[in-house]
C-alpha cells in the first residue's frame, strides 16, 4: 500500500468547472487522509511551471472546509492558476524532469493528480513513463477538462456543459433581442472551437424550447462562401432577424480559416494588423453580397469563465471526475485519465472509469457525421440528445454585493 | 371619471427588464379594470410604428394570468416588439398624428403608456400635447426604461441595475480568468455607452468583494492615449493580468470617437471598412507601444439581454414604475413620465414618483463629476455607493431544457 503525499495541478485554459474538479480532487484526498493514505495534499501553482519552481500551497489545510470547498466549486479559471508548458521528451530535456524527480523525492510525492486537456494528458503520459523509468513510484492520474469536448475516451468533458449552457442561454436571449424590429438584420455570433464544433453545435440547444438560431456552421465541414450567403438570403426571405452561429475555426476549401483572411491585409490607424475574427469577416461578405444590416458578436471569455450560469449536472460530474481520479490512483493505476460514460438505459445518468492515457494525449474528438445536417448549417436531432442532458440543473452561487462569491488560493 | 381602453407600448433598445414593466403595466391595468376604469388594455405591436399599422394584441386576456405575467417578467427584449421612430411635430406631419387620433377613437383609447428612452419620452410629449390640442381627453405618460440610465429627474431608470449587475459580474470572472497565467497580458472590456459612462462605471463593481479593473475610462472625460499607455504600463509593473474597461463612446481632445478612427482607412478582405470598435483600436494602441499580449472584449448583445442574471432589485422597481405609471394616469396626470426617488434615509428604498415630460425628453444625464476620480481612470467611492443597491438580489426564472423559460406574444 503506496501511502504518501499527493500533489494536484491545473493546466490549459480556463472553464467554469476546473475548480469543481479540484474540489473534488481535494474530498478525495480528504478521504484517503482519513484512512491513512494520503498525508497531505499540495497544489502546484500555474501548473507544471510553478511545479519546476517549487511553488506549492498545502491544500490539506482545506481538507474538511465544506463553506470554502463549496465556494471553490463556484468559482470561475483555475484557482490554481494555470500554464500552457508542453513538456519536452526527458531525452530531449532530461534536466526539466530529474528536477522535478527530485521535487517529487523531497516531498515524498507519490500521488499526482492533472486536470486538463490535451497537452496536460500529454504531461501525465510522459511523467508516468518517466517515474517507471527511474523506479520511483508513483501514481499519475490525468482529470479531463475542456470546453472544447474534445478529447477521446470520455462520453464528454467537465467544462463543456457549463459553457455549453452559457452559450445556449446566450443565444436564446440575444434571439429573443434580435427579434424586437421588423428591419431586416443579420446578426453572426462566433463561438470558441478552433478543430471541434461541439460548442457551437450547442447553441442549436434553444431550438428545444423555442427558436433557434437560422444556420449553424462548425469546423468539421468545409465553409462554402456561395452556399452561406445562399441559406442567409433565404432565411431573410422568413423572417427579419436571422441568427447565424459560427465556429472560430470555420475554413474555406483550401484549408485556410475564415478569420484567417483578415489579419492578411487590413491595417488600422497605428498601421498595424487588424486580428478580427471569422465573425467580423462573415459581417464584411453578408454586408458586401446581400447589403442588409448586419452585426456580429464574439462571445469571447465568458464562455470559459461564465460560472453563474454553470450547468449543475456539469458541475456535480466535475466534482465526481475529481473524486474518481483519486479513487483510480489508490487502487493502484498510473498513466490513465479518468472518464465519464453515459448509461443510457433509462434516462441520463453517468459513471466514472478510466483510459489508458497512451490513446488520448494527442487525439482530438470532433463532432461526428450523424450529427451535422446535410446541408452543413445545422445540427441533427442527434445531436440535440447528446447535448441536451449536459446543460440541465441550475447552479445557486452565493452571492456578495450582487455579485458571486469566488475564493482566491 | 375616464372611462375607457388603454394602449401600451415599448420602443428603442430592449433591455432585460423591459418586459417587467410591461407586467407591471398590464398588472395596473388589471386593477383598473376591476374598478371598472379601464375596459381592456390594447398592446402595440413595434411601439408607435406598429400602432400606426393598426397592430394591436389584447392584452386583457392576460389580465390575471399570474403564471404568464410571471415569465414575461424574465423574458428579456421587448416581448411586444420595438422600433425606433421619432414623430416629427404635427405642424410638419399632421397626417400621421390625424391618423393615431383616428386610432383613439376608433379604440375608444384614453390611456396611453410608452415604455422607453429620450426618443420614446419625445412621442410623449408631441402626444399629449397634440391630443389636448384637439380637445380628445387621453393621458399619455411615460414610464423610462435604458441600460444607460441617462435620463434625468429619476433616480435610475429600470433595466440599468440588470445591465449592471451583467457587466459587473461578467468583469469578475473575466478577473478570475486573465489571473490564471503569468504572462503580462492586458485585457480591454468594452462596454455599452455613447454618451454616458453609467454602464462602464458599473464595471467598478467586483471591486467590493475582491479585485476590480486596473482602469476605467468614461465618455465623461476627454480620452488621453499618453495617459491611458502610461497607467496600463504602471498598473503591468504591480501585476501581469490588467484589466481595462473602457465604455464605446470614449473621445480624443478633437472631439473625435476613439472607436471612429477605425472606420476611417482599414480595408478588409472583400475591400469592405472596418466598423471594428473602441477595444479593437485600443488593443492595437497597446500592442504597437506597448508591445506586450492584449486582447479585447467587446460585451455586445448580452448587456441588454441577459435576462438570467437580471438584478432583482432592478425588476422589481421595473414592475413597480409601470404599476405606477397607471396610478398617474388614473389619477388625471399626462404628459408626465413615471420617476424613480431614492429614499435614503435608512438603507435603500424606493418611491415612484413623477416628473413634466417637458424637461426629460431631450436631455441626457451624465455621470457627474465627483463619481469619477481625480485622473480620469477609474470611480469614486461615492459613485460605488450610488451603484452597489442596483445590482442586489438575484432572480429565479422558470428553466426548461436547461435554458430560461421566455414567453412570445
Amino acid at each position: 500500500m503506496l501511502i504518501g503525499n499527493a500533489v494536484v495541478g491545473q493546466s490549459g485554459g480556463p472553464t467554469a468547472a476546473i475548480n469543481a474538479t479540484l474540489s473534488g480532487v481535494i474530498r478525495g484526498c480528504a478521504e484517503a487522509h482519513r484512512a491513512g493514505r494520503i498525508e497531505t495534499l499540495y497544489g502546484m501553482r500555474n501548473g507544471i511551471d510553478g511545479f519546476l519552481q517549487e511553488r506549492l500551497v498545502d491544500l490539506g489545510e482545506r481538507f474538511f472546509d465544506e463553506e470554502w470547498l463549496s465556494a471553490l466549486e463556484n468559482t470561475p479559471a483555475a484557482a490554481l492558476g494555470s500554464c500552457r508548458k508542453k513538456l519536452k521528451s526527458h531525452e530531449v530535456d532530461g534536466e526539466t524532469y530529474a528536477r522535478m524527480l527530485e521535487i517529487f523525492k523531497r516531498h515524498n510525492i507519490r500521488y499526482f493528480f492533472y486536470i486538463g486537456g490535451n497537452d496536460s494528458m500529454d504531461t501525465v503520459l510522459k511523467l508516468s513513463d518517466y517515474a517507471a523509468a527511474h523506479d520511483y513510484e508513483m501514481r499519475v492520474v490525468g482529470i479531463p477538462k475542456t470546453i472544447d469536448n474534445d478529447l477521446v475516451a470520455t462520453d464528454h468533458t467537465p467544462g463543456f456543459g457549463s459553457a455549453a449552457k452559457f452559450v445556449a442561454t446566450t443565444v436564446k436571449e440575444m434571439i429573443a433581442d434580435v427579434n424586437v424590429y421588423t428591419v431586416k438584420a443579420v446578426t453572426i455570433v462566433e463561438v470558441m472551437g478552433r478543430d471541434a464544433g461541439w460548442l457551437t453545435a450547442a447553441s442549436a440547444l434553444p431550438s428545444l424550447s423555442g427558436k433557434g438560431p437560422d444556420l449553424i456552421y462548425l469546423p468539421e465541414r468545409i465553409f462554402d462562401e456561395d452556399e452561406f450567403i445562399s441559406s442567409v438570403g433565404a432565411a431573410l426571405e422568413k423572417h427579419p432577424a436571422v441568427l447565424v452561429c459560427v465556429s472560430e475555426g470555420i475554413r474555406f476549401a483550401s484549408g485556410e480559416y475564415v478569420g484567417a483572411g483578415s489579419q492578411s491585409g487590413a491595417v488600422d490607424v497605428f498601421g498595424h494588423k487588424y486580428l478580427s475574427g471569422t465573425g467580423k469577416v462573415l459581417e464584411s461578405l453578408v454586408k458586401e453580397r446581400i447589403g442588409c444590416k448586419v452585426r456580429s458578436v464574439e462571445l469571447s471569455l465568458p464562455q470559459r469563465c461564465a460560472a453563474h450560469i454553470a450547468s449543475l449536472t456539469d458541475l456535480r460530474e466535475s466534482i465526481g471526475v475529481g473524486k474518481a481520479g483519486v479513487a483510480l490512483a489508490l487502487d493502484g493505476n498510473t498513466g490513465v485519465m479518468a472518464t465519464i460514460e453515459r448509461v443510457s438505459a433509462d434516462g441520463y445518468s453517468v459513471e466514472f472509469g478510466m483510459a489508458d492515457i497512451k490513446g488520448i494525449a494527442n487525439a482530438i474528438k470532433t463532432v461526428p457525421e450523424s450529427y451535422i445536417n446535410e446541408a452543413g448549417n445545422g445540427v441533427t436531432e442527434e445531436c440535440l440528445g447528446y447535448l441536451a442532458p449536459l446543460v440541465i440543473g441550475e447552479n445557486s452561487p452565493r452571492y456578495d454585493h450582487g455579485m458571486p462569491v469566488h475564493v482566491v488560493i
